[in-house]
């Protein structure tokens, strides 16, 4: 089955501690079409601008990813530049130019509303409430979010919260949308707001499912060599999304082996600056990291 | 089999956001005999003053914690102080008093030089290293330290760590006495000092083992309500060295579930105020959530 991913697709110029880049490609909907590509068909749904360089268009071709919904539009493609500390757990951004992507509400063409699966990776929350009114009967819609929404945009993303199965953050925004440090509490009160499922993403730490009932610890993989983070959680949610379409199933169950499967992909993002190393991943390097990080979370 | 626990007897006066308690029964020591009794018969070492209450002697021995080794010394037990932050993650020290602590010097009876399984627990590594050298060939020696010792007595630690097996520390440690911030790279620094295991506690997050070759991520059990974290890590090396003593092996098999065992029986630690909670476990209360762990963290 086919999944829907509507979300920021950026050129980002990026300094780590270990590399750097100059207007790769990036945003959090490109990362997540990537990762969930490697799973499933995945229809992109985002804007870019006339500076948009071919070589990314191929690079998503490759991943035969249907870019019928990115719209391409006079002017820049939204740009961000940002810069890690040593651990690479903190990053500062250093510009952040909207372009096109200041205008963007997209219209989906009649072959993307039925999309069964469905992933609104961060972007602002009326965007994804925008997207998902035009889907017919979806089966199971995920959100990503950041804490710019937070703090902009809460009512948008609480009315966004009725309407999803899954909201997927990270530990420091659930307690802040919580306004509750427990972690269990924190997910416990945001389930109270929508979503059947809350995951939180721990970073290098692994991420907790919770279904309303009981937490599923899922761990990340231990990395030796960490290149570049940026869009890690949005590769753990591509990855997700496509494993659940692949496997035609939202049960709790699949919901554990996508999160895993997301941990794998989004490891071997860290790997690469951008995408480079997400871009060329073969389904048995992935097998191969899942079956070893199952060993490793053995006892 | 038995384990030999040498490390710090003291008086805790604590603050945490929900609990508060005066003179305490604490120490390295206390947590991790305590925790190791709920597995194997257990002989401590250590000193308390005349001042040390009468009911933490009841208490110890409430758990068969042989105390012939444990020294009443005519003065003051070592007493800590200390506040929680809200998040319980960060402390302040208020007060530390060494009292007869601060010459303490074990001498081993006869029959405590025998026991094969010995857990050093925090405390100077030069007393680590004068018990150690007590001992007739045990069969697994565990030490764990804290950053104050990386800072005041590096050399002695570093000689320690050439004689035993395993050493235990948390994640901030273990990149400061590796001078790496990737805990990977940082744990293989460390086996190569001396030690075949490195555990490596994240507190909320687990722990890692490294056993040279590769990583075992051993999740923690994910709580809803802390009371108070003290001494959940002296109590999650008590648990393992104790499970090891009862398993009669130090196979790395062994070591994992010990491990979880540690987490496990440090989750309790942390539902109750100082010892409360873990003075009073059963075998039945840690293996049902052995149990219910081994659930949340399966895919």
């Amino acid at each position: 089955m086919s999944v829907l991913i509507v979300g920021s697709t950026a050129l980002d110029s990026i300094k780590t501690p270990v590399a750097e880049g100059h207007r790769l490609l990036g945003g959090s909907a490109s990362y997540a079409a990537v990762a969930a590509s490697l799973f499933a068909p995945v229809k992109l749904v985002g804007v870019v601008g006339t500076d948009f360089p071919k070589n990314y268009i191929l690079l998503f071709k490759r991943r035969a990813i249907d870019l019928s919904a990115l719209e391409v539009r006079p002017g820049k493609t939204f740009h961000w530049q940002g810069e890690y500390e040593p651990d690479m757990n903190r990053r500062r951004t250093l510009k952040t130019e909207l372009g096109v992507f200041e205008t963007f509400k997209p219209d989906l063409p009649e072959s993307h509303r039925t999309a069964k699966f469905v992933l609104l990776a961060n972007i602002a929350p009326a965007l994804q409430l925008h997207v998902l009114e035009q889907m017919r009967k979806p089966r199971f819609v995920a959100a990503d979010t950041m804490d710019l929404w937070l703090n902009t945009a809460l009512n948008d993303l609480l009315k966004l919260l009725r309407h999803v199965d899954a909201l997927i953050l990270n530990d420091s925004e659930a307690r802040h949308l919580a306004r509750e440090i427990n972690l269990l509490k924190a997910a416990t009160k945001i389930t109270g707001l929508g979503p059947k499922y809350v995951i939180i993403k721990k970073g290098e730490h692994g991420a907790i499912l919770w279904d309303g009932k009981r937490p599923f610890v899922a761990p990340a993989y231990p990395l030796r060599n960490v290149v570049d983070p940026t869009g890690a959680g949005d590769t753990f949610a591509g990855a997700l999304i496509g494993y659940l379409a692949r496997a035609r199933t939202c049960l709790p169950a699949a919901i554990r082996r996508g999160m895993i499967y997301g941990s794998v992909v989004a490891s071997f993002c860290c790997e690469g600056l951008g995408l480079e190393r997400t871009a060329v991943l073969t389904r048995q390097q992935i097998e191969r990291r899942f079956k070893e990080l199952k060993q490793l979370a053995n006892f």
